[in-house]
């Protein structure tokens, strides 16, 4: 099969063997591209890869796109691509590729979970979710061996959970959990943080505008109090986020992944201390909680 | 059909045609009943129902339990009903029954949501959630047309709900959205409140100790300060739980049921308004709230 996973920025192709293996593998990144010319992009990978492969044969092709898929509609809504308001993605690919491999197009939380499903931590699992923590936060859900859609195909959409009070004017763009706990969450904590005088910290000397998540894992290695503050209060926000969906879908496992999934997989085993305060105990005594093994590759 | 709703103390019982009116109806209580005690009164309550039916065909027999129910093991764990740790129920029924009509089981909570889907509040609805606010809270969940189980069949436990910071130590036993906000957790909210000197209220000269649900309301249609305050922190709390489930989910419907909706039912709108603060907006603009057209029929 072919796996291609979109970014906003670039496009990650692969070939695989029935049984999983990376036999070929290529990127492009996207560059000023914007609508028909990222899906001639796609077009113009599948193709060269279906070249390639020569004898291989390849039943199958895959599209993860950053964003929502309409199923219904076979269109995508990809909000950092210009132009993919409604782009009919499944169309143009069934128009070059269908009457040669079956064509499946999914949300890229959707094929996280599939891709860790199908070769990652959550193998054989019929009731998974794959929390995403980067840039934003997202969740992939299976359920019952089946990915949960929702009505508008928009479920997962976890950055929005309401973990603790008072509501805030700025979680209305991103959502509660998103604001404090993503990548540019810890940043935004971080920031909070430094207008107070509470902790002593190196990020002091720097400027706050031009602080990154990076910084403040690296002021953390060095045993910085206020980024121990912010990891602490980010710890915190992941477990109760994952104990919620511990009680409400009863998986077998949650798996971390996402950028910040990387550096904050350390943390494991504190992020199930904290989920194990709050969630159903029966729930929470059966389910196992892993870190991504398939890292930038789920997709 | 057949439904039988098993409560804690007592078995409500309806024939119904094949449309959902209800034909027949009958409850029992249990008394001092356990064990196979219990489940003999389940089958000579069915039996009655199939002997008075006469001419009405009845073709399938649901029972609702309130716990848990093992789909792969066909048995029920019921924490209020004695001696029913891993009650074999679905085979004593089955015995019974199984050479004339279709027989199955499930949770409470499931039977609710399909109950709405089948007949309420729900119809028609693929997916769909039951918010169940009585002794407990807990929850039915309904996605792409089936019921969600999880894979210890304990999904939607969402008393255990994580929506506001600290973790206190009272929450271990029931979690802390139903701590703060089932029926008695209105009590528990009242009597802390009662505690400091912050708001006037009539239930100041009432036993702490004896206070219901009940009275909160009661209080809180004379204009009571105190009530008021309890109430408004319920409404803030089922709307984060409600947005949690619209953002995680992206159903078409949430149903509000259960003993406190009931009186609760007339705060609907401002539960959907704190919703909205919270929730993702696609999903929250396209969803519906609603209360239990069903009240206790909907098992």
């Amino acid at each position: 099969m072919i796996g291609i996973d979109l970014g906003g920025t670039k496009l990650s192709a692969a070939l695989f063997s029935p049984e999983g293996d990376v036999l070929m593998r290529t990127t492009a990144p996207l560059g000023k591209r914007s609508g028909p010319e990222v899906g001639a992009l796609i077009v113009e990978t599948a193709r060269s890869l279906f070249e390639e492969a020569e004898s291989a044969a390849i039943d199958s092709i895959g599209v993860a796109v950053p964003g929502i898929y309409h199923s219904g509609r076979g269109t995508v809504w990809a909000p950092n691509i210009a132009g993919w308001n409604d782009y009919p993605l499944l169309a143009e690919l069934s128009d070059a590729f269908g009457h040669r491999a079956r064509v499946e197009v999914a949300s890229d939380r959707a094929a996280y979970i599939l891709g860790e499903e199908w070769l990652g931590a959550a193998r054989g699992c019929r009731n998974a979710i794959f929390i995403a923590v980067g840039t934003g936060i997202g969740a992939g859900l299976l359920v019952d061996g089946r990915v949960v859609q929702g009505e508008g195909d928009v479920a997962g959409a976890i950055g929005w959970l309401a973990l603790q009070r008072p509501c805030r004017d700025v979680y209305e763009s991103c959502g509660c959990f998103e604001y404090h706990a993503s990548g540019p969450g810890l940043v935004r904590v971080a920031r909070e943080m430094l207008e107070s005088a509470e902790y002593s910290s190196v990020l002091r000397s720097r400027d706050p505008e031009t602080l990154t998540a990076e910084d403040v894992f690296a002021a953390l290695d060095k045993g910085d109090e206020l980024a121990s503050a912010v990891i602490d209060d980010a710890i915190a926000l992941w477990g109760m986020a994952a104990a919620n969906m511990v009680s409400l879908l009863d998986p077998e496992i949650i798996v971390f992944g996402g950028g910040v999934f990387g550096p904050a997989a350390r943390f494991l085993d504190r992020i199930h201390d904290e989920a194990r305060r709050w969630a159903q105990p029966i729930s929470m005594h059966q389910v196992r909680f892993a870190v991504s093994e398939l890292g930038g590759d789920a997709g």
